[in-house]
């Protein structure tokens, strides 16, 4: 090709695959994100340990070449989509196990594995590590730690922050340390870990992580509830949340999202409800019948018009495919615009009716679903294929959207992170002297700042 | 009293009060690490507000004057002892309940508040605020955030970090910002909270803290086991981590401390045993009884010895009072000296064996108790007032003991922090890039150096 970037870069790395035509190189440069404009990268190169990790980010500083980490390239923020001049540096390679530690509950992973694949293997010893993100099956650790990524779990057990003891982390000058503890607890210095942990590679990139496991939970119980208006569903949140109960998992739907699912997969759901609730209780034994029927009976008094309980796990599984479906169904019909936004859980029937009116007044097709139980949303804009002028509508809806989510006291993002698709409104939610610092720690980890530069900082 | 740089601060501070006169600043010079001997302060402050610790910082910085910022003084790692030449910023008058939000579970407090009188605050919403240090009728928040206190009820509920949601905080500068959020999850840029927390008034001055608060849970049902080995003890706390079972409360003691506590209550306990175990549940309703039962049988088949089960309250804090008198039976007699290490869970009988024969090989008088169910121990030492002889001999016992929990891949210090006491050994447990890192850190907020400097920063 006659790079001497790659050259370089293929020598340092031992031979490692480097790739600089730009149709292999096509498929590196977007993630998730497809509204958004990738730029066009110098190379791609694909690390298999981290001293070929460490050896690819001296090359590129020395050249003076920012370096997007990218993992399994699931990112909705545009976390990892490509810079113009950039080298991508795949981490999808380094995708081991290193370690299960079943006495100590815990797991040592390299940041490539899938999270899903993470699933299966401490299952083997009867534990699970529980960040779930809907898109489990296709995003890989790293990526989750970048994001501090979420999922349908959380409301009972937490985010990826909440799991993670200690990282291996390759900084901006190919220095590679250890952060964090093989201990539960521990205080011992400025906590880094938690620092890069949502960090969004702009800090370091992540070559290996310690995580938590925990024992593993009986099959779950499953309830679905369907309510007339969002304020009895809003009412209902708020009851279970008071009731000291630990629902495992507690969704919401709204009307057009139950309509769309069952459009398309004729599913029996309530078409006329304003909002479907779905909860599990994974609580052991004889608990998780009396939990299941506990936030059953605050579902009723909150005003549910209909209950379904199952403990049969063929038909939870059938119930929760309403809710897993909503993002298929709609990129089954066009693209999906993904929104990402939360609020204190108190105001979630305001934040929906919010939602709903801006879209309407934007002509933009919203579908509401997400997180009750944390007051995390993921309004979903269905825009057909080609329709640039539906596409800029749903952009001005979608603005709209983090508008009332601040102006409600909430975060323009609550797992998906911020990256480039976010990065203008991250002044507006944590203020100029808050941005400031930030800055200036990323200036003193990364001075000439080349790790994922574009994003947020 | 002709000192120009305690009138500007007592001009600068509106009218707060500022103590110079040597006698009235002594009790300020040291915390509850009395074995640590603390410097000459330049000037006592007591600020009462945002705009006072503001005030005060830019004075300091303005005469290169260090920062000690002190909440109540309880520190166990010389976190707030004085320097020569400092000035002791006091918190203690910010000691305001601010908001109590119940339906988002949301309490704003400032940073004097003592742990015990949030509990109070909160407990008239049937709401609870979990770390609880043992210290907690006179620990404030302020000093909780600072060190990332853990507690007894950490091994259900997690630690101070897990509670915290935002800031208030003053940077070196006197500039006073905003971190965090008012909703449960949130990904939006650097998670400036999380770095704060545990960063031991190095970074920036916490006035403000909003945290998240829980259901309280009824009264737990309690179970205290004798073991004839360590062994056994520790395979039972292996087999209850494993079970999946959620105890709200998982505490040992060694038979020295059994005896100690027994020598002076007359509690009756097994006095033959090598160690003693207590375990609460806090779970709702009849699983209280369910959950403890269980508890109680994995004890037995780990080889437990002797076993007590109670419902009755008062019953319950009469085996919690032979824990919670651990620490006053050895201040009873002479200098408590507390070691706070931790280790991996399945480290925990060679970690006790270990640090019972370091003890004995130094001639060092110590007691081993702490929270099992995290792998965190305080193993305290007596030293009769006085001894100058023992308190050397018990330092090197001290040393010791770190050693043994750093080579079982523990940490120095699990909840009560580094401060001055264990400054020389962060670098042995983090390594040299991660003191670099955080150094880097520091100098990007605190330049001048100025914010409780003499640590291990």
């Amino acid at each position: 090709m006659g790079d001497g970037f790659a050259d370089q870069l293929g020598e340092a790395m031992g031979g490692a695959r480097v790739l600089t035509d730009p149709d292999l190189m096509e498929p590196y440069r977007h993630d998730r994100t497809t509204w958004v404009t990738p730029g066009h990268p110098r190379a791609v190169a694909f690390a298999e340990t981290t001293a070929q990790v460490s050896a690819a980010v001296k090359v590129a500083a020395a050249n003076g070449v920012p370096v997007v980490p990218r993992g399994a390239g699931s990112s909705l923020c545009a976390g990892s989509s490509a810079m113009d001049g950039s080298l991508i540096l795949s981490l999808e390679r380094m995708d081991r196990v290193l370690e299960i530690l079943p006495d100590d509950q815990q797991a040592v992973v390299e940041p490539g594995v899938l999270n899903a694949d993470l699933s299966v293997a401490t299952a083997e010893h009867g534990l699970f590590y529980p960040p779930d993100p809907a898109s489990k099956a296709f995003c890989s650790i790293g990526g989750n730690i970048a994001t501090n990524a979420g999922g349908l779990c959380c409301v009972k057990y937490g985010v990826t922050r909440d799991y993670v003891l200690g990282l291996e982390v390759v900084l901006a000058d190919g220095t590679v340390f250890e952060t964090g503890r093989r201990t539960i607890k521990g205080v011992a210095g400025l906590d880094l870990t938690q620092l890069l942990i949502g960090s969004e590679g702009t800090l370091g990139i992540v070559t290996r992580a310690r995580v938590r496991l925990r024992p593993a939970p009986e099959a779950a119980a499953t309830m679905a509830a369907f309510f007339g208006d969002l304020g009895a569903a809003g009412r209902a949140v708020a009851a279970i949340t008071r009731s000291g109960l630990t629902p495992s998992l507690l969704e919401i739907m709204d009307q057009r999202t139950v309509c769309l699912v069952d459009d398309w997969k004729r599913m029996g759901l309530d078409r006329d409800c304003a909002a479907m609730l779905l909860a599990q209780s994974d609580a052991p034994g004889a608990q998780r019948a009396e939990e299941i029927a506990r936030i059953g009976e605050l579902c009723e008094q909150a005003g549910a018009t209909y209950l379904a309980v199952t403990h049969d796990p063929d038909e939870a599984e059938a119930l929760l495919q309403a809710r897993r479906l909503a993002g298929p169904a709609i990129e089954q019909r066009g693209i999906a615009v993904w929104e990402d936004i939360g609020v204190p859980r108190s105001k979630l029937p305001e934040l929906i009716d919010a939602v709903q009116a801006a879209a309407a007044r934007r002509g933009a097709d919203v579908y509401v679903f997400g997180h009750a139980g944390d007051g995390n949303l993921h309004p979903t804009f269905l825009v057909p294929h080609g329709d640039d002028d539906a596409m800029a509508r749903t952009l001005e809806a979608f603005d709209d959207i983090i508008d009332v989510a601040l102006e409600l006291g909430g975060t323009c993002t609550g797992e998906h992170g911020v990256g480039r698709l976010k990065a203008r409104h991250l002044e507006r939610e944590v203020g100029p002297v808050a941005v400031g610092v930030m800055r200036s720690i990323k200036r003193a980890l990364d001075p000439q700042g080349i790790l994922n530069p574009g994003r947020w900082l």
